[in-house]
């Protein structure tokens, strides 16, 4: 494999010293990007972009022409996992993903087989090996995958949902099929986290994006548990050189302490905690990664500016910070203020340093 | 007036000894009671229901009529202020609400009337002593409204918003213009409240639904400083009672300590906090009101127990909890279960109180 070029991102997960605060963006291969746009009308729709491994490439590099970006993202979905499940994954547009089958009985989910992450997920391995040569080194390429309570809500739910009102009536009524279910998932990402580390990525992020909706007992036992577990059957070494884990439980922010008991390198952190006290909090154990409200994005340059500096303040010196977002970019954002983003927490973070 | 029959609920906030947990629901007067859709139907629209003091009425204690409930809350929508200050509320069916102008700019915020309680809002003093006086003495009327950010979020992006595109970029663009209109609108929610307690409210709430989806620092300086700012400027003793506070802010649970050291005198809880921690944190100087996940009402009666068994259990022994809903109660809900959820509340909590 080629010797890495920049290796920032790696190292401040691993609270190793860097030369400037390391920064990418979640969903920084996305709408925003009129380049992305173009791609996406080739292709044809969202998941002909995911299943096509040339395609999946070359969305993935687009940020990185534009921007001194220090970490590429796998461009793919958190729901590939339940496709290969046999639910049927499709988009309706402007409707989000939908499943063409749901989970409602524990007979549903005995019936739920495990996805084989080299037969069941070829095209996602294929995509991960093709980016990882495209980019010859530039930067460390991030794999990942949505966390099981995450992919559990959309397998009961059909789909989106604003209240999670089927999977949080299964976890109350019916425990037992719920943790079925979430074992079931929590086997099938970690072959599939595996599965991408083997073919080329150089670290992971586990996305839980509705753990926060969970009461704090209902997090512990039906979200993080799952995630400890995946974190322990992870890969941690290939190559020669550590893999890390981040875990990223959006609404998680009274939870860290105990997130960060998890077993995973580093913590994604919303908007919603202040950088510094989450440090004070857990950053003797983890590194952390974030935390910029995303709609600051909309502001003007020197507002953007302006956040960046507060968040590196916050943080405060040395080495352990990951800049991004606290959530995904949105597909409304200029892509000039991204770039007046990722430039300010490198010309910035230098400082802190020293 | 009448003496109060059942006061649990104002000692509870008060925390003075009662003989169990006292209990109301958010959103108890709503869409999942038969009687209610049936007043609606009635009434023609929801705005109709809350401008007739007579149907607003009924609304309001409909849900004391099935449930032993301790304490009533006025029927109205967060919403009146910004609509009487201009705005022209409306409701499109399945849409949420909708105000027919917007404020984007410094000018229109200058235009922005303080409005007058008595004569702009009073259909809600009109409700207020109506309902007060059909209660006689039954349990006590809560007043409330929205926070000054959480109006401000409508009047700026013109309705319900999933990423407050327009009010965040405001906020950070043009943050003068933003706080002006967070005074306006702290000026207008003391009256309105002031109005409320005068015409017979004995507790009031101020909802900040949106605050939760400010940054840590963004939450200080443009919700919480306007909610302290109405706190000071409220009417605290009538008729020979003090009228407790209560503030709520979904999704405050990171910054329970600042939001304690406001001035009222209980913070509503979301469902994400422990509330045994909360109580550590913050109950030498408030009450604390809440907190159970609304979806638990999807489950079966046992799973209703056992969850308020496990929330008093977390709170612990003696007074200074009230309990609800970690939020609204949802229109799917079986009105059989919020009765045993009820129900549980008092039977269960009675231990606590020896």
């Amino acid at each position: 494999m080629t010797a890495l070029k920049n290796d920032r991102f790696l190292r401040a997960l691993l609270k190793q010293p860097v030369d400037v605060t390391p920064v990418w963006m979640m969903r920084q291969a996305g709408r925003y990007l009129p380049e992305y746009r173009a791609s996406r009308a080739k292709a044809g729709d969202f998941m002909s972009l995911c299943k096509n491994p040339a395609f999946a490439c070359e969305v993935t590099l687009q940020p990185l022409e534009r921007y001194p970006l220090d970490a590429a993202i796998l461009f793919s979905d958190i729901l590939t996992v339940p496709d290969a499940m046999g639910l049927g994954l499709y988009f309706e547009t402007g409707e989000g993903p939908r499943f063409k089958k749901t989970v409602s009985t524990l007979a549903d989910i005995e019936a739920l087989p495990i996805p084989d992450a080299q037969q069941d997920l070829g095209y996602v391995m294929d995509a991960v090996s093709t980016i990882r040569r495209e980019l010859n080194g530039r930067v460390p390429l991030i794999g990942f995958s949505g966390s099981p309570w995450t992919l559990a809500t959309y397998m009961v739910e059909g789909g989106s949902s604003k209240d999670f009102r089927k999977s949080k009536a299964m976890l109350y009524d019916n425990p037992q099929a719920m943790h079925l279910l979430l074992d079931k998932l929590a086997q099938s990402v970690t072959a599939y986290l595996n599965g991408q580390i083997l073919a080329g990525a150089q670290a992971v992020q586990i996305f839980d994006s509705w753990g926060g909706s969970l009461s704090a007992a209902a997090y512990q036992e039906f979200s993080l548990a799952y995630m400890r577990k995946i974190v322990s059957g992870l890969i941690r070494e290939h190559d020669g050189r550590k893999v890390p884990v981040i875990l990223f439980t959006k609404g998680g922010g009274l939870w860290l302490e105990s997130i960060a008991d998890a077993g995973a390198d580093a913590l994604g952190l919303d908007w919603t905690c202040d950088i510094g006290e989450a440090r004070r909090r857990v950053g003797s154990k983890v590194a952390l990664q974030g935390n910029m409200d995303p709609t600051v994005l909309y502001a003007n340059p020197q507002a953007i500016r302006q956040e960046v500096s507060n968040i590196l303040a916050s943080y405060g010196s040395g080495t352990g910070h990951v800049f991004n977002l606290g959530h995904g970019i949105t597909p409304e954002v200029d892509p000039a203020n991204a770039g007046v983003f990722i430039e300010a927490v490198h010309e910035m973070s230098a400082k802190y340093h020293q």
